[in-house]
């Protein structure tokens, strides 16, 4: 009953050199649990220099990508490059050359998916893609499987690590946002350059991943407004927390059953929510479905064996597509099926806004009444004394549910007195 | 390409009746998402009075459960009888007739899961269980597919809503057992008899099931040692709350390699761990893989539409096995394996021990005395004043890490002291 599984991995970095982990140490346990041996035949890589960590011997190592593809022994391919370009051509060569493909790619799936499914379809193979967005955590088929039966009405996700661990450390242990991101570079969580981390790109792709298969037709990744943690203070997070909430960085779905909501923002999480005790840089994606109700699904985001432990269950997967010569129906992403979003202006939410103004007499006056004229209904207020030579003093407003336009408005009214900071800051309240 | 898959379901209870929406009310959706279009063909009960909510027109409606197994167009039955007879006698029926069966029953799963696995190989066809464990929540697919490359470390599971649902009123308002457990009556959530629920026995089913998938082999539901809710006062819920813990009934796997630690019974789990977060009548299992590292899944362990959102998950999986003609290869348990258990007296815990003495001076001296004696250090000690009339005090004790038997003989010779009261409470700290 025992058949070979002949796998190959493209790109020896950190997650490729996790996957030849598993499959060199795991290989009894999965023979054990699936009845089939996977084999690393090949691993391709420009750098044979550097030390992995793992013993390669009996494996193939190359550095020729082409003779991998064209190796008729080889069942699937491993993609572990990352970035669009060289992984895109390789993807899709190996595709066209009738492998499997796994990736752990989310720029890739997100900006490349409909193209990289299309090519996979014409050839009678499977693209699959579960360590793309959550890292360890079986959301992609959880999902398109464990929730088929379900129109997905919310999904919130806390998608990028990074951004959850500045985030904890602001909330629980007083640093500002440049510490706290120096400690996430430090323990390694984040990227020398941590724009897409903590502006919100990252999470963006992920969410445009998990839209697409929710709703079963592609989402266009540039159309979901994105806005990222930079700009948030320890102020900020302390007002949050007075008020019973918790700053998190959501990646957010909402579907009202004929258009799409989509957005990626810190969001005052209440404090009682799950999504509210899911810390450092844990992920966590909250989904709401019609039949099954509210679900949460938790695990690390990223890392070598996590990642690595999803990528090998895709590998599980594509061996049962292999024994039946079929490709499995999931086939919950249409690339004909076009899904309307919103765009930000049509929707509504509530908001937290913090500015600083001069401490002089009747300024909370007339802020209050640009909200009025907006039909902006303000549910609390903060203002602090001053102590000591501030020029400035912050004031804190939460608003009932407002439309997004009405509150650009007011923002634009409000920044042109000339007693407010430029510096204000808006947030959204978790809804 | 769009196949017709023939069900049928035999108990038309709250369950079946939820199964049989889905099937009638989301056809456009699964045939959307997985090309193929399920027809709920037949539906047998022996009650056709009831009044269901739901429209059955079209549907064959019968009382004769051996025409359903004798009718070749039926592909799955749905078992939702529920208990061990009738339901076990269908269920090897259906099997022996070389139907696929889907079924949510976790007392028959785990009793005569052994004998029916070996049935459905026999006969070549599957026996599915999604909804057997955690309701709504994809935990057995995340189990033996997502998480097909770890071995399993740890679990910690909340699996029975009822007293979770009693256990959250308890800490949160104050309520007593009593109260607490009538509420959950009224709102639905506990049955007329609870003993099930809240002495931990339907904990253990599940987590009978759960282990056997982790282990990969058959667990013995009769040795898994089994601890209810029922002699949790408000008193010991405070005591945990101040010394910063929750109680929650907790089924416990622990593996260290070669024996299995599985256990039920309430633990005191840290505040801020995100088992703790978890509330009211929610189920979540925290899962500790050796590559994937913590997840959890968080959901509805119960109810009509998420327990049936679970069986149709299955009902597709099966309908990709009709489409392949070839059983999926998910053989996570072998029947032959034994996997040992640890017994409770080879074990060691930290543990709560909450007794009433009677006010007297010297007595706290005496009792850690006793625990001395047997090598067990305390970590934690509260004793109260009296007020009033009270002729007992409690005392609370936490313990340092301790073996089970050292515990189990220091409760019986305080048990021999005349001023304490015999009703002393051992309660063991979450690990």
């Amino acid at each position: 009953m025992e058949k070979a599984v002949n796998v190959g991995i493209v790109g020896m970095g950190v997650v490729g050199t996790g996957v030849a982990k598993i499959l060199l140490n795991q290989g009894h346990l999965l023979s054990e649990r699936t009845g089939q041996r996977f084999v690393l035949k090949t691993v391709v890589d420009l750098d044979w220099e550097r030390e992995r960590g793992v013993d390669l011997s009996g494996v193939e190592k190359s550095t020729d990508f082409e003779a991998l593809v064209a190796d008729p022994t080889i069942d699937i391919i491993v993609e572990t490059v990352g970035g669009i370009e060289p992984a895109f051509t390789m993807v899709r060569r190996a595709l066209a050359a009738g492998k499997h493909v796994v990736t752990a790619n989310k720029a890739l799936i997100a900006m490349k998916g409909k193209t990289l499914f299309k090519e996979a379809e014409d050839h009678g193979v499977e693209l699959r893609f579960e360590a793309s967005v959550g890292g360890g955590i079986p959301i992609i088929k959880s999902l398109r499987e464990g929730l088929v039966a379900n129109k997905i009405k919310n999904m919130y996700g806390i998608i990028n690590g990074t951004s959850n661990y500045i985030l904890t450390r602001m909330h629980r242990d007083g640093l500002d946002f440049g510490a706290a991101l120096r400690e996430a570079q430090t323990q390694g969580f984040a990227e020398a350059d941590p724009t897409l981390d903590v502006g919100g790109g990252d999470a963006a792709r992920k969410l445009t991943i998990l839209a697409s298969i929710a709703a079963g037709g592609f989402v266009e990744f540039n159309a979901i407004p994105v806005e990222g943690n930079t700009e948030l203070t320890t102020l900020d997070i302390n007002f949050a927390k007075d008020f019973g909430y918790v700053v998190k960085l959501l990646a957010i779905y909402r579907f009202n059953g004929e258009k799409l909501d989509l957005r990626v923002h810190p969001t005052l999480v209440p404090g009682d929510h799950l999504l509210a005790a899911v810390n450092n840089e844990l992920n966590a994606v909250f989904i709401t479905g019609d039949y099954v109700g509210d679900t949460m699904f938790y695990g690390p985001g990223a890392g070598q064996t996590p990642t690595a432990s999803a990528i090998v269950s895709d590998l599980v997967d594509l061996a049962h597509v292999l024994q039946t010569e079929k490709t499995a129906s999931i086939t919950t992403v249409n690339p004909e099926k076009q899904v309307p979003l919103f765009s930000l202006e049509e929707i509504t939410n509530r908001f937290y806004l913090r500015l600083f103004t001069m401490d002089q007499p009747g300024i909370l006056a007339q802020i209050a009444g640009v909200f009025g004229k907006h039909g902006i209904s303000i549910s609390s207020v903060v203002q602090l004394e001053t102590h000591g030579a501030e020029n400035y003093v912050p004031i804190v407003l939460l608003t009932h549910e407002a439309s997004e336009k009405a509150m650009f408005k007011a923002m634009a009214a409000i920044k042109e007195f000339p007693f407010v900071r430029p510096d204000i800051l808006r947030l959204r309240l978790f809804k």
